[in-house]
């Protein structure tokens, strides 16, 4: 690997945009990798939430070209016993700490090696045991950007720790399943996955007890103010109230139940 | 064009920042463009609001080098049979939603060409059509950046939606103008143009049906906590309190009518 | 030093990330300095807080690499007769308003010259005087990335505008300090200086009256909801609640006194 190459870094983390901590994790990738691009993926997951990080990373990964290197930095244990990690997959890298973070994106990429971050000579000299993201994250995941060899960064592991997304219950004549995910436009994303746009078409769909409407195919099939369901962008079944925010009105939230019935449609 | 050329895109949109979006748009267009270089405006626009996006990109497209690619996606039709256009101007290229959101820019910058955008090939394999910014917008303008001949992005088109900065009303003794933007500061922009700074400076100003106080030509001029008129920063009088948020302490609004009297300056 | 060299130009502002103000600095500097990588350090200094600013500064611009420009924008002057200044230490440069903003900084670099910025054929013609960062701080910037004679800048100052980080009260049992900054987290950043992690191991506390716990190395180390203090990433002792936010807790802000028990310790 060429160490001018241009590689591409994402971040994803807990740190917000309020303070210096995004900013100078960039500081120190591009004190090691100055040919390195940056891209923030999401600096507002939840304080250590560690189901939305690895749902955000789910829903991003896969849409940045090969070789990029994913960090996360979501961290409730940081300085703890927790370890920090390097994952080679068939197609990316990621840098994270090793508690669940990655492991929706880890189900649907191949994982080739694991590393155990180890080698105090590529972290920074930590100051605090507060901000691995600056000291110990963002420099291994520079170095990677430069090629080095990744028997350096300490020795192989084998086992993950892992979180599951919650698995939908399929029945004949309906799925039940609940939300996953509320975005910034307050649209509740369910863990019922679709194939085809045309899957469940016309189905209707009821969340916390209350019929929501049936799935559209997009958001101005209703008209305005109206909640709807559609096929998300995540490749899961959505709700949504065409330009509003049915979480609001509907108080959805992460956990809630969601049924849609197949029955008629 | 030279496919390694270094392109500038700008992204304004109304994502948000809390979630992958944004960063997902830019793997999709590194993955094409690599070389590009992405430039956020703006990701805070209202849902859906058309005018308010289109005034953001009219206060600072001009900024970019000539070339730069500048896209749109504030979208509340997105799905549904509204078009999706290339805009190729006398400076720039612009890629949005055919809804009106580049009506403010195209008025100062010539329209050589307008395009549809057509081709399945260019575009992502859609899953939803909820996110026309990762699956649309953000490969056209990938393919735009490395020098696609734009005829392949689908067939010419004439008109445009269009939208309209409300006029202001010019009498021999005052300008009926209204708010047409509240920014970070809750500093109230005004449609009333100025070309000199001095053009108004002592005129005083009414909004709301209060008087707030004279144009003078920066915000010091006044003490702290005071408010004040000035020229702003996009050509057009802006209203502020010093060292506070004028927006919030008279109740001001986009909409609300202001006068400028010229009779006393 | 070579046109075409990929310079480093970090932004930190009070402009927040809810209208093109940002980016539109972005496409000034990038018209100017195509090669320059811009990274944001902190869009969302409260307004006009230039103590925070110089804080946010302080904890962020060593980890840059050398001869990266650092330009601050937080100007509740801007367009008066306060100065815009160009700075120059052993390791960076820096562009700013004289206004005290880059004092912590500087007081751990070593100044080499300050230019006061004067050249009108440098900066551009200025629509109002409101926005002074995009108007002067953005391309004297990008001009200093491109190598320009700094003597084209302006005429060398001596002095400078300075403000002072609170300094701690030391005595034989204990230390009298202050919160300085709350972060994103909620974390309270003491004035209270370590040099080693373990310098005030188990030491106790006390904020605003209240005994908050004792020093611990890492958050993990009490259980969750719970209260301690570290010592941060930015040198200083920091206050946190685990997994929690200790200012809204115990309701700490800047200027919150804190006592550092040196007795049991």
């Amino acid at each position: 690997m060429n160490n001018q190459e241009n590689r591409i870094i994402t971040l994803t983390t807990d740190f917000g945009l309020c303070d210096w901590f995004v900013g100078t994790m960039k500081g120190v990738i591009l004190s090691i990798a100055p040919q390195s691009t940056i891209v923030d993926i999401n600096h507002n997951i939840p304080q250590g939430d560690i189901k939305v990080a690895a749902f955000s990373l789910l829903s991003s990964f896969r849409y940045f070209p090969e070789n990029t290197i994913h960090v996360v930095v979501v961290d409730p244990g940081v300085g703890s016993k927790r370890k920090a990690i390097v994952v080679k997959t068939k197609r990316y890298w990621f840098v994270a700490p090793n508690n669940g973070v990655l492991s929706y994106a880890l189900n649907i990429d191949e994982i080739v090696d694991i590393w155990q971050i180890e080698n105090d000579q590529l972290t920074l000299k930590r100051t605090g045991n507060t901000f691995h993201g600056r000291d110990v994250f963002a420099p291994i995941a520079a170095y990677i950007a430069i090629g080095i060899e990744p028997t350096q960064i300490g020795k192989k592991l084998k086992g993950l720790v892992k979180i599951r997304l919650p698995v939908p219950e399929i029945s004949e004549n309906k799925i039940d399943g609940e939300i996953i995910y509320i975005d910034h436009f307050g649209n509740a994303i369910t863990n019922i996955p679709f194939k085809k746009e045309s899957d469940f078409l016309g189905c209707t769909v009821i969340a916390g007890n209350r019929i929501i409407g049936k799935v559209h195919n997009f958001y101005a099939a209703v008209d305005k103010g109206m909640p709807l369901a559609v096929p998300g962008s995540t490749g899961f079944v959505e709700l949504a109230v065409r330009d509003g925010d049915i979480s609001k009105k509907y108080n959805l939230k992460i956990g809630t139940k969601v049924e849609l019935l197949k029955t008629n449609c």
